[in-house]
């Protein structure tokens, strides 16, 4: 029988790949100037110091390093971990799984919870890849409104109380891909309003760290009274993304089912991974390193704003105090797919807002990330941004 | 609300959580000598040689090693490993993708071929941990009958004319648990089968290099004529199993598919761990590694075997020419699950055979994995299993 009768599994349906990730392989020309990505800075990538750190464990631990390890987690890095995550958060978390990456948070956490149909609330825009990972669980993907500081309170309660959600996936802080922040206030009510119905909140934070303006606010999971708020928390943008060593914190019966899921999913994060971030956290090198990498990163945020600030009125865009990424809205004649081919043409690459939105549409907003480019190439590409914006007016 | 309200996913309805990995636990007590898992003797981990290879990676390619990398795999492996994978199976492949180990291999290959209720065949007794991720997609498992060298044409294709399976399983080298290796002749007719009826073959071939005795046999993949098989390889058991890497190769539309549910699982494999295994295939240091693994194992093998035939009448045992695993069948009236319990006391570990079959029973079998133990641990721990055998007879 011939292979083109083969049949996928239904789940593929309504997936075809991350748009971003094909974005990815076009902007790897030589000279491009991407603001698409979510890359950390090539100089905030400590090579020698996990080069250091790598011989330091191997040397220490090595035969438990490359021997098969608990699904659980490295047990010193466990340890550590776990008294990291609750000083972060500042409450107590009953149980942590290191995961591969936090993206492999949320598909254990779909795994365990969700059946093909559940209803999940999202924010829109949102990630794109967590987004793809919801529909491969077929999961019925609901949009919450969001005003300028992110997820109305009221319309997140209308749409409990109308689809009887399983799931809240948020991004509390330094959104993705708004770049907007959620107020203490607001945190404290979705908590609330989480407990008082019963809908698991997946409390995605990769980019807490990363604050270059204003004042910490605690987690949603700081109020979280019952344990229905699970909080993913990631190494990749304070260390490494390609060490891929993320986490999963809260109740301990979801985070069995998680352990069990992740059984058959990878059996355990590599070891060598977790020790070498392990290691982070014994010798206390996460503030320096974070307040470095934050010092460039928030004066390319602050240098991308001043050229947004200059393009043509009618382009709206949001003003992070953190994170990586800056949201604009073009007038709605242009359409943001359209005019990334002729930005690509010209060497600037973004991504296109579209991507990001459950319910499609918005084409004429797009994300750009500041982070991967030096001061010199965002002054250059927002250049050719402001061009040809002005030219499409 | 209290969280015990919370209703779990359906796909955990008939998975509790891998036996073996608990088992794993118990047996962690100091002085225990363990015939159960499949771990490596640590003599064969290469700590030095990862450091030192650790070390020229992130010195020649660091940044490019922490940055994100591409879901395809990183781009230096992905080209040493299509031309080992190549070498190994005497045929041309048309894709390969790393992944975080190959149990993740086939996680993928069951997201992007299962829907719930799918039949699947499987050898029975098989690998516990593949097992599980079957149950977790919710498929139909249906055993295949095998004798003394493993699966039977004759049944399989009966069951897959009464069937219609999406899938095969199988482990055709040194099986895991039972040791048995498939004859060239069944793997070319289970290729033929897989071609004519259109079943996809997941040939999971881990333990392939670990041969002690007898010569080398052609991959299933090697007689596959349109596409229909997979072919699923590691390099935990002659690298390390800490590092997570192993892959899957064949038909690009499948990898593709593969690929795609990767990005949404983990987004790429750890790009240090790749590059580490990279090296290992450049510098052409496997034949060396594996030569010498081989020795120690193929020793602690036959000392095992020399044991078992000292066990008293009525035990039968498989004799493999490599691998990791003897599997043996007490007398019917032995509850292996029992057993245990005593062995344990006793301060040795197995693991009962009925957790590998799909259908239950078989509560007088068990595996004995040899390669984690001393040739001493192997004379003392055989004995007592003999003494308590003898005296349940």
């Amino acid at each position: 029988m011939d292979l083109s009768e083969l049949k996928f599994a239904r789940r593929f349906d309504k997936v075809t790949g991350s748009a971003i990730r094909e974005i990815f392989k076009v902007i790897a020309q030589p000279g491009m100037i991407s603001f698409a990505g979510g890359n950390p800075s090539p100089d905030a990538l400590p090579d020698r110091q996990v080069s250091e750190l790598a011989q330091y464990v191997l040397a220490h631990d090595g035969k438990a390093i490359l021997q098969y390890g608990a699904t659980e987690g490295y047990a010193p890095f466990l340890e550590s971990l776990k008294s990291y995550v609750e000083d972060q958060l500042g409450v107590s978390v009953p149980a942590v799984l290191p995961v591969t990456g936090s993206t492999q948070a949320m598909d254990l956490l779909c795994k365990a919870l969700l059946d093909p149909g559940d209803t999940v609330l999202v924010e829109n825009p949102s990630f794109l890849g967590n987004l793809q990972c919801l529909k491969l669980y077929e999961a019925n993907l609901v949009p919450v409104a969001s005003d300028d500081i992110g997820l109305l309170p009221e319309d997140l309660e209308e749409k409990i109380r109308t689809y009887h959600p399983k799931l809240l996936y948020t991004i509390p802080t330094f959104q993705n891909p708004t770049g907007k922040t959620l107020t203490e206030e607001r945190r404290r009510k979705i908590a609330e309003l989480a407990n008082e119905y019963g809908m698991i909140v997946a409390e995605d934070d990769p980019y807490r760290d990363l604050r270059y303006e204003g004042n910490t606010v605690h987690s949603i999971k700081y109020y979280d009274r019952n344990g229905w708020v699970m909080f993913l928390g990631s190494f990749s943008k304070i260390i490494s993304p390609g060490l891929r060593i993320g986490y999963i914190a809260g109740d301990a019966g979801i985070i069995r089912k998680c352990t069990v899921g992740k059984q058959s999913t990878d059996v355990h994060t590599a070891n060598l991974n977790q020790a070498i971030v392990d290691q982070y956290l014994r010798r206390n090198l996460l503030p320096e390193h974070i307040r470095s990498i934050c010092e460039g990163y928030g004066l390319k945020m602050r240098k991308m704003l001043q050229f947004l600030d200059q393009f043509p009125e009618g382009v709206r865009f949001t003003r992070p105090q953190g994170g990586l990424f800056i949201w604009a809205e073009l007038p709605v004649s242009i359409d943001a797919v359209k005019l990334l081919s002729k930005a690509v043409e010209r060497k600037v690459a973004y991504v296109p807002g579209t991507y990001f939105c459950a319910d499609g549409g918005h084409l004429n907003t797009l994300r750009l990330n500041f982070s991967n480019s030096s001061p010199e190439q965002i002054e250059t590409g927002m250049n050719v941004l402001n061009d040809l914006i002005q030219s499409e007016i």
